[in-house]
């Protein structure tokens, strides 16, 4: 059975990835519009062409944060009603204090979790292309952010918080098979392919996303300069990712050393072993140290890593540094002592975030 | 001695680079543009306000590009002897062939190097800004560069072949005392407020290049998603600087693993060593040992190490990866052997390059 240059594509990748072939299931987070509806249709076809014998589970959420999300749904149960597909839907209510866009998302990957959860999948796909990948290399360049940050999305990860640097013992793993190759435009031009119009969505067209503005006017700007700047954008990520993994694994090891005899929480962590390592290692290995005691990095930036660092310099500075969320950390005879929040001081963070 | 807000900041930085503050000369490329004279300037201030005692040498380089080349070299030659100041001037003929902004930056560093070794200089100076280093960090992203790239300029670093991986003895450093801090814009002013007019540079108002491009539309549209964008391109290279340094060191431990025996040039390289190590190490490790064989990177692309990395795979792809210049990798018995270019070859590549 002949199939699709882009189906052919997804295989190869899904193959590169390792992803299941035979038995099981996997959940597809599905908004309707072009990119996962791309996925979607593509894991059908190979599944059509005897190609691949896996359960998919179309899951969609409904974020009620605009008129016509009701009709998305119904557009997404509709499909899969037409093409014999497991559908799941769940409904979210989004907090509009703080980020919205952030909020959008921890709602959703919250119900696709637990969508997955249910359906005793081991894998959660998500429809992120290689423009996706660009974009947000770029606007967390634009955020001044670290390494980490420029890193970009994984094509796989655990599904955990994912501002965590531990690695937490997880049996779901969050899968993007169109990450690293996958250009938007192409999805849509398979799904006509396939007979089928997606759906737009009205928070792509927003100006008040940064995200957005960026799309129209940086990326336009930057392909001026390089005709195939998201492929440059995703062969970067992909590089400092690997960079990352070695870092973050030496980190480890150097917290080890200086904190060895830490089972649960941050124990004391030794001056002299932290202080004479490279740069890059010991902001790490202190990064690890914080999210052990807090618990996780929320709200944590650089300058605050920052301020613990110099408690290792003998004399300069204070000898306490504080942390958002009330924690701190001093230093005594050649440690550092991690102080968690008081109760109060966390229903202060709190109310206050 | 009261002293200006600008020479304040550079002070500060001379201090945390550890450059001399007593005794013996330090060169001073100077063009005769806002940054080089303000740099040139405040050192000045400095020792006037009894704070440096370094005698500066300015450097001149007329690359003969332009009209007003002649014009410019009287400029800073007359500025220096109102000032009292050693002032060295050469003249280079530039290839126009190639790229005209790579040539006259290869002709003016070796000849600011030369004047340097000349003078008995430990560091040679450069005024490069925080502007110069966000785009250097931006120029070098889309172009698709790695970490390495994206690292952008290191306020101190042995002057030799900049694209050169293996450290070599040297007793000159480069050193760029504006790069972490210093906006474009100070520098004006600062020149201003000491009452002197600086040079416009005609080649920084040619649309032509790809940085005078990315000045004028690139970097202001990223300001307006964050207005001290330059501060966090600049953060950013700092701390991937750190992170090169670690990998860096950890893939020529590596490399003295897999291939003990070399003392000069590139020995046979052992693949049960090599190909068991995270990804990051091994293509670090790669290109070293490549460097080792041709004696420098250049033209060295990433698909070229990925080709020799190929060779580490059993029974994958052919069992010989063709380098630019004709040297080549083959594989045999568990080992990777470089086959450095013919003579004949040498002189193709020349030609050709």
């Amino acid at each position: 059975v002949k199939i699709h240059s882009f189906t052919r594509k997804l295989q190869n990748e899904w193959r590169r990835l390792s992803l299941p072939e035979t038995g099981g299931r996997v959940v597809a987070g599905v908004s309707g519009g072009a990119d996962s509806m791309a996925l979607w249709l593509a894991l059908d076809e190979l599944r059509g062409a005897g190609r691949l014998n896996v359960e998919i589970v179309v899951a969609h959420f409904n974020h009620g944060l605009r008129e016509e999300s009701a009709e998305d749904e119904c557009f997404v149960a509709r499909t899969a009603e037409q093409r014999g597909s497991a559908f799941v839907s769940g409904a979210g209510l989004v907090s509009r204090r703080g980020n919205l866009e952030q909020e959008a998302r921890r709602a959703r990957y919250a119900f696709l979790q637990t969508a997955a959860e249910a359906a005793g999948a081991a894998y959660l796909l998500t429809a992120h292309t290689l423009d996706d990948q660009a974009e947000t290399v770029l606007l967390n360049l634009l955020r001044g952010a670290g390494p980490d940050g420029l890193s970009g999305m994984k094509p796989l990860r655990p599904l955990h918080n994912p501002s965590s640097l531990i690695p937490h013992p997880s049996s779901l793993i969050l899968a993007r098979p169109l990450l690293r190759w996958a250009r938007r435009a192409e999805t849509v031009d398979y799904c006509r392919a396939r007979g089928l119009e997606p759906l737009r969505d009205a928070m792509n067209e927003d100006e008040g996303f940064a995200r957005v503005r960026l799309r129209r006017s940086v990326l336009p700007l930057l392909s001026s300069f390089n005709g195939r700047i998201a492929e440059a954008l995703g062969r970067t990520a992909e590089l400092l990712q690997a960079d990352q993994e070695v870092l973050q694994h030496a980190a480890a090891e150097l917290l080890q050393k200086a904190a060895p005899e830490t089972s649960s929480g941050a124990g004391l962590l030794r001056v002299d072993i932290l202080r004479p390592a490279p740069e890059a290692l010991r902001l790490r290995a202190l990064r690890l140290w914080l999210e052990q005691g807090r618990g996780d990095l929320r709200r944590l930036e650089l300058k605050h890593a920052r301020a613990v660092e110099r408690l290792l310099e003998e004399g300069r500075g204070g000898r306490v540094a504080e942390l958002p969320g009330g924690a701190k950390v001093t230093r005594r005879r050649g440690a550092l002592i991690f102080h968690a929040a008081s109760k109060t001081e966390v229903e202060k963070g709190r109310a206050g975030g």
